[in-house]
C-alpha cells in the first residue's frame, strides 16, 4: 500500500500510521485537525467533505476532542477514509487543487496542543521504575509497595501545565531541604530531571460520574498514545510531597509530543501483556493483549552540542495496561471525557542503559552521565534540551512517534541555577540526597514524617 | 440600602451579598449566568444590555468563566451596576416587563456549575484538622509535618469529578485492606465520610507557564468563595495512598455549592490573618488581611428523618490564605486560568465540635455522633444527605452562602454497604482503623511502607 505523498525510507509516518495533529499555518492561524503522512500533513478540516457526515463535524473543529468523543467505531470510519484518500490514485490525488491546499509540508506546520485536556492522570506502572527507587530509598527486599502489584497507582496531576513538545520549560524555583531536619531553603530547583513516560489520550462519549469503565471494554476507549517528559523538580518533591504527594514539584510543566498515534495503528506490534502475580481482581483482568512493542529513547542535549543519547526503553516493560489504568481509575465512579490524558509513569527497563529519569540513570547521584560533547551530568542544566523519539519496527513496517523535545531555561541569570554550578552547595544537597524525594521515597523512621 | 425585591428576614441573599451562579429553568434550558437576591435570581444575560459594552459578553455567557476573566476591576463594574439595578426605585423596577422576564424565583431554577473548572486543587491549610489527624495517627508532639508550616501543602485533584449540590454521590467501590498486613479486599467502601471545606474560583486573565501570581496580588485574582463538600473514602484511600497521594479515593464526586459569594461582599467580614509562625518566605508574606468570619455548619440527615447539625466551624480557623495558597501554587510556574478552583482542605476548629469530618468527630471511630432520630453514626450509611452551610453574619447584615448538599446511594444492593450493615466485618476492620488511611496518616516503621 503505497501514498502519493512521498514517505522517505525510515520515516516515522508511513500511510500504516497517520497520528493525528493539530495544526496552523502562518497563512492560516485557525487551528485545525491533521494526519502526518511522510514530510507533510493533510488538513482534514479541508477534506472533510469527503468523509461520511457524521464525523465532518469533528473534522473541521479546532482540536481532536470532537473526533475523540465520537468513539471507536467513527475512529475506524475515519482511519479507513484517510487511508483510502493518501493512497495512489485515490480521487484525492487527481484533485490537484485540493491537494494543494490540503497537503502542507510538516516545515509549515506550527504543532498544538491535540486536545483540550480535562484531567490529566500519572500513572507509576514501571516495575523497573519503581523497583528502582524502591532499592534507591528503601531495600531491595522492601522496594514495592505493598499496594504496588494489587492495583495501577497513579494521581492526579496538573492539566493547564501539559504542554506541546517545542514549549521552553523554565528551571522552578522552590523550597527544598539541602539539610535533613535543617531550616527549608527558597531558590531554584537543583534537581532537575525528565520522565520517560507515554500517555493515552481517552475516548468516546463522557461518561457520568458514578459510571465505571468495564477493563474489557476500555481498550475501546482509548484513542491513541503520544510520548510525554513528566519535568520532576526532585529537591522541590523531597520536601513538598508528604503527605499528599507530588504538587509544584510536577506542575512546571509537562510536555507531550505533537502526534496522537491510533492504537489501530500499533496493532501489529501488540505483545502479550507483562505477566501478574498475584492475581488481579476481576475488574483489573482482561484476556485480550493491550501491551506494545514500542523502541524509546532519551536523548540529552547541551546547548550548542550533540545529542547524546542516554536511555533505551520500551513500553512493553510496563506492569499495567492503559485499560486497567483506566479501569481501575473509574473503579470508585470517576467519570472520564474525551481528550483526557492518561500518563504510564516513567518507563524504565530491566537493563541500566534502560532507565527512564536521571534519578535512575545516575542512581540518585552516586555516578555521572557522559556526554559526547565531554560534559557530564547528574541532574539538568540550564540549556539542555531533553528529546525523546519512540517507534515500533517490524517487517520494514517503521510506525513512529516524532519527538517530544523541551530546552530548559532559567530567567533569573544573577543567581546560580544549575547543580554543577552551585558548587558550594553540592555537599550539602548530596548529602541530602540519601533521602532525595521520589515518588517512592519512604519517609524517616524518626517519627517526623 | 434596599431592593426592590423582597428579602426575606434572615435570608443568605441580601443585596449586599449577590452571589453568582448558572441556572436554567423549564422554559428554558439554555444555561444562563445569574446573581441571587432574595428568594429571586436576577438573569444577567437577560439584562445584559445594562451593562457596560465591554462586560456584556460575559453576561451572555453560559458559564462564569468569562466574568472571571475579564478581572478585578470588571468584576466591580459589573457588581456596582446590579446593585444599582436591584435598588429600589432603579430604572430596571420601573421596566415591569424586563423584571418579568429577569427576576426568576429560586425555585424554578435548576443551578448547574458556576463554571468549567479546568483544575482543581485541593489544599490541606487547618492546622487544627492537621494536628487532629497528626495526633490520631503519630502523637501530639509530632502532629505536624515538618512542611506544614512552611507552605500550604496540597495536592492536584480531579475537575471532572466536581458536581453541583444535588448531585447524589454513588457509594464507590474499590480496593481496601481490612486487616494489615493480610490481602486486600475489594467492595463497597465502608468508611465514607465527608470534609467540610471552602474553595475559591480563581479569576483574572490566564497566566503564562513559568509565570508566578505573587502574593500581595494574588486576592485581585481571587473571584469568590463557595462552600464545598470533599467525600473521601477513608478505607480506599488508606491502601491506594502510598507513596504518590489520593487518587480514586477522593474522584467519586466532590460537591460545590452553587452560589459563590464575591471576595467584595466578605469585605465586611475580614478578619487578621491567622498568625504565622515560624515566619514564611517573602514569596508567601503578605500584609493586608486575608481572612474571613464565615460560620459553617454540617447536617447529617438520614434519610426520611430530621437533620442534626454535627460540626460547627468557621472559615477563620485556616492557618494559610487563600492569597498564600494561589502565590504558592504558582511558585514553580504553573498556569492559571479563570475557572480553576481551589479548595482549603477540612476546615477544623480547635473544638470538638467544630470538627470538619467523620474521621475527627469520632476520632477514627472510637466514638459514635448521636442523631436527632435515634441513630448513630461512626461514617456515612446509605441514604444519608449531608448539609454544608455557610453564613457571615454582623450588626444585622447576613452574607450567606446557601447550601451544598448531596446525598449517599448504592446501586449494588444485593451486597452490604454500609459500615453497619456489615456486621460481620466490623471487627477486622475496626482493628485496621488503627491504621486507616487519613490524609497524613504515617506509614508504619515496619519497613514495608
Amino acid at each position: 500500500m503505497t501514498s502519493f505523498v512521498p514517505v522517505p525510507k525510515g520515516s516515522d509516518f508511513p500511510l500504516e500510521n497517520l497520528p493525528y495533529g493539530v495544526f496552523s499555518t502562518r497563512d492560516n492561524s485557525q487551528k485545525r485537525v491533521c494526519v502526518a503522512i511522510g514530510e507533510h500533513v493533510l488538513d482534514l478540516a479541508a477534506v472533510s467533505q469527503l468523509y461520511p457526515q457524521n464525523v465532518q463535524a469533528a473534522l473541521q473543529s479546532e482540536s481532536l476532542n470532537a473526533l475523540m468523543g465520537l468513539g471507536y467505531e467513527a475512529w475506524n470510519v475515519v482511519r479507513t477514509r484517510t487511508t483510502e484518500l493518501l493512497t495512489k490514485n485515490s480521487p484525492l490525488e487527481q484533485n490537484s487543487t485540493l491537494v494543494k491546499s490540503a497537503i502542507i509540508p510538516q516545515s509549515e506546520c506550527q504543532m498544538h496542543l491535540p486536545a483540550n485536556i480535562g484531567d490529566y492522570t500519572d500513572f507509576y506502572s514501571s516495575i523497573y521504575h519503581a523497583t528502582n527507587v524502591g532499592i534507591m530509598f528503601r531495600s531491595k527486599e522492601n522496594a514495592l509497595m505493598p499496594n504496588w502489584k494489587h492495583l495501577p497507582v497513579g494521581y492526579h496531576g496538573r492539566a493547564s501545565s501539559v504542554v506541546v513538545s517545542g514549549t521552553p520549560i523554565r528551571r522552578p524555583y522552590g523550597q527544598t531541604i539541602p539539610v535533613e531536619n535543617a531550616a527549608p531553603f527558597f531558590g531554584p530547583c537543583r534537581l532537575l530531571d525528565f520522565e520517560l513516560e507515554m500517555a493515552f489520550f481517552v475516548g468516546g462519549p463522557e461518561t457520568q460520574l458514578g459510571e465505571r469503565v468495564p477493563v474489557e471494554q476500555a481498550w475501546k476507549r482509548i484513542f491513541g498514545f503520544t510520548l510525554m517528559n513528566d519535568w520532576s523538580a526532585r529537591d522541590i518533591q523531597k520536601w513538598e510531597y508528604v503527605p499528599l504527594g507530588p504538587f509544584t514539584a510536577k506542575n512546571l510543566g509537562t510536555t507531550i509530543s505533537p502526534w496522537v498515534v491510533p492504537v489501530a495503528a500499533l496493532e501489529p506490534f501488540l505483545v502479550p501483556n507483562y505477566p501478574q502475580d498475584p492475581e488481579v481482581f476481576p475488574y483489573l483482568k482482561h484476556t485480550q493483549p493491550f501491551n506494545f512493542d514500542i523502541n524509546l529513547f532519551v536523548d540529552l542535549k547541551p546547548e550548542n552540542q550533540e545529542p547524546t543519547t542516554i536511555c533505551k526503553s520500551n513500553y512493553r516493560h510496563l506492569y499495567w495496561t492503559a485499560a486497567q489504568q483506566l479501569a481501575h481509575h473509574t473503579i470508585t465512579g470517576c467519570n472520564v471525557r474525551p481528550g483526557d490524558l492518561m500518563a504510564s509513569g516513567t518507563i524504565s527497563g530491566e537493563t541500566e542503559d534502560s532507565f527512564g529519569s536521571m534519578l535512575e540513570l545516575c542512581w540518585k547521584g552516586t555516578k555521572s552521565i557522559q556526554l559526547k560533547g565531554g560534559d557530564s551530568r547528574k541532574f539538568l542544566q540550564d540549556g539542555d534540551e531533553v528529546i525523546i523519539r519512540g517507534y515500533c519496527e517490524k517487517d520494514g513496517l517503521r510506525i513512529g512517534f516524532g519527538k517530544c523535545a523541551d530546552k530548559i531555561f532559567c530567567i533569573e541569570r544573577s543567581v546560580p541555577c544549575t547543580f554543577e554550578i552551585a558548587k558550594n552547595i553540592e555537599h550539602c544537597l548530596f548529602t541530602g540526597l540519601e533521602d532525595v524525594l521520589s515518588e517512592s521515597l519512604i519517609p524517616n523512621n524518626n517519627g517526623r514524617f
